[in-house]
């Protein structure tokens, strides 16, 4: 028998490689789709995805409004599907992500956006997939074929294809990125010191994620990745919405884990910070030098810049989701009731 | 000593006058709003929220995407606060919700999208606030004084008035909400029946809500309750996101919350419902005749228009969080750790 996790930890382990092989192989084309994007002007863009991949494109909205100026919304497909709208969708970009290309629902709103006028984009991990033929642009993120059903690899890699995207709509290059492949490399090899961190937490069954701005997608695809590895309940909060309402929950007996890299987010994030530490909280930081400070428990970032950061700073979460549902005595390779390709309508 | 959450359940069994009032005296303004709106002919819409309020403007997007076939996208105000975006907002109009208007998020938002070009409509339990004085339009759901931290009334007084705004700018009349106002009244007379499902949540500290569609929205403020007032981790779900990873989490110790009441929702609804009973789930449902027989126990709800009813559906829930705070020997009428107006930048 395998070891448990065995698939998981080695896609976690490729994705430097993964990375390094995106940011060469797919220049030039991720350059083509950023001319042809750029050239439609569109004023305004819709993401859709579901899951892990729907982080990605949470982090793209952030991209999209923070680089671009480019006002972004995601789409519940369902307003499609179930509802059948059929709104007005000229100078509107869409721009769907997925790992396997598979999901009908995301099928569905791509052909009938297409349909209403917009322009479509798929970011795909499957160039053979019915999304990326039915998108009238695609972006393969070249991650390899994904084995565990936790996506890891396929999302740093949707995070990075995305990023260079906006870079060359922007029509800057992407050589900026070299940092966060050295920054992922030197995480896959701290493995170790979360092992040591979900020691800590192997007794707990529920947990709480929260970031904010750039690293708020973090956070979610983090309580993700936990709640299908570990089944612990974990529930992921901007750092602003955490405040209104979901602070009372906070207490002494259930860990806060937060990510707050160096940056305007972690500016913003200092008072939620404050207010944890005053609830009791207990807290693992992952941060740099404007927040460590906070970590009852901490994982030190690297700096990096903090539209890049979060494709380097999910690999320690990773870890944490296969150490903690090894310590559950769990296999996050094969978590109960899931498939690796989720068919939703 | 006053009763525990007595002044939440007085706010409670108010919604009823509340939506007959904003029903009533509301309507000639929501009338004027709505045809300036159509005027300035919107190609997108924005909405900025937090907290509960940000529960009414996902209800109102699906009522933009659905009704009025206009793309629309939830911000988050990081990106106008923390990043300085500064997008092309003509042609877009932003909507904010808000019990208290006092947000310096929100109010920093809609001063900013005003200056880039956009309509600004601020939807407010305070026609004298900051943010009713920043945006260029404002609707006020006179809801009266909210004084429990856990807004109720305010929030279904946000959702009737979304609704009349969205009939009027589509020229429809709003007589159809009379019926949501006598399920209301009928879900206060039926508090009884939640203190019995409410006693079967004794000794749980965590649990799942989940819904899809105009009924998402409801499971996501249903989850927000629970929190803020009896403290246990309650994760919301769409239907789909749910079958995308959190599936592995259920199992026959925590409840799931399902709202589901009869429409297009519901019946996409139904494969997430059999995937639970799958799994064994502990099935609360609130929902008609498509979906109650998958409850473990059952909330009838009222047969409305899918898009009127989560104005009153809401209502069973307050109950449930209010039940289950005061069986879990908290005052949700005083959630540690917060205040009633919450200002985070």
């Amino acid at each position: 028998m395998a070891t448990a996790g065995a698939l998981m930890a080695s896609e976690i382990a490729e994705q430097p490689q993964v990375l390094e092989r995106l940011l060469t192989d797919g220049a030039a084309h991720a350059r083509e789709v950023g001319r042809v994007v750029a050239e439609s002007a569109p004023r305004f863009v819709l993401l859709a995805a579901r899951g892990t991949s729907d982080h990605a494109a949470l982090y793209a909205k952030y991209l999209l409004e923070v680089r671009l100026g480019l006002p972004a919304g995601l789409v519940s497909p369902s307003t499609y599907t179930s509802y059948q709208a059929r709104p007005d969708l000229r100078d509107v970009l869409l721009i769907t992500v997925s790992q396997s290309g598979g999901s009908p629902d995301l099928v569905a709103t791509t052909a009938a956006a297409r349909e209403l006028g917009a322009t479509t984009l798929a970011v795909t991990n499957a160039p053979d997939s019915e999304l990326a033929g039915v998108a009238e642009l695609h972006l393969d993120v070249m991650a390899g074929p994904e084995r565990a059903v936790a996506a890891t690899k396929s999302y740093s890699a949707e995070l990075l294809a995305l990023w260079m995207f906006v870079q060359s709509w922007r029509g800057n290059d992407v050589a900026a990125a070299g940092a966060v492949v050295e920054a992922a490399a030197a995480h896959v090899d701290r493995r170790a010191e979360v092992i040591e961190i979900a020691h800590r937490y192997r007794f707990t069954d529920r947990l709480l994620t929260t970031g904010r701005g750039f690293a708020y997608p973090t956070a979610r695809e983090a309580a993700l990745k936990l709640m299908e590895t570990s089944y612990v309940a974990a529930n992921a909060f901007s750092g602003a919405d955490l405040l209104h309402g979901p602070l009372a929950m906070i207490d002494h007996e259930h860990p806060v884990v937060a990510v707050v890299p160096d940056g305007a987010g972690a500016t913003a994030m200092v008072p939620v910070l404050d207010r944890l530490v005053e609830r009791g909280a207990d807290l693992l930081v992952l941060g740099g030098a404007q927040s460590v400070g906070y970590g009852t428990t901490t994982y030190r970032l690297f700096p990096l810049p903090e539209d890049l950061a979060p494709v380097a700073d999910i690999v320690p979460l990773q870890w944490l989701a296969l150490q903690m549902a090894v310590a559950h005595g769990f296999d996050p390779d094969a978590p109960r009731g899931l498939a690796k390709v989720t068919r939703t309508l």
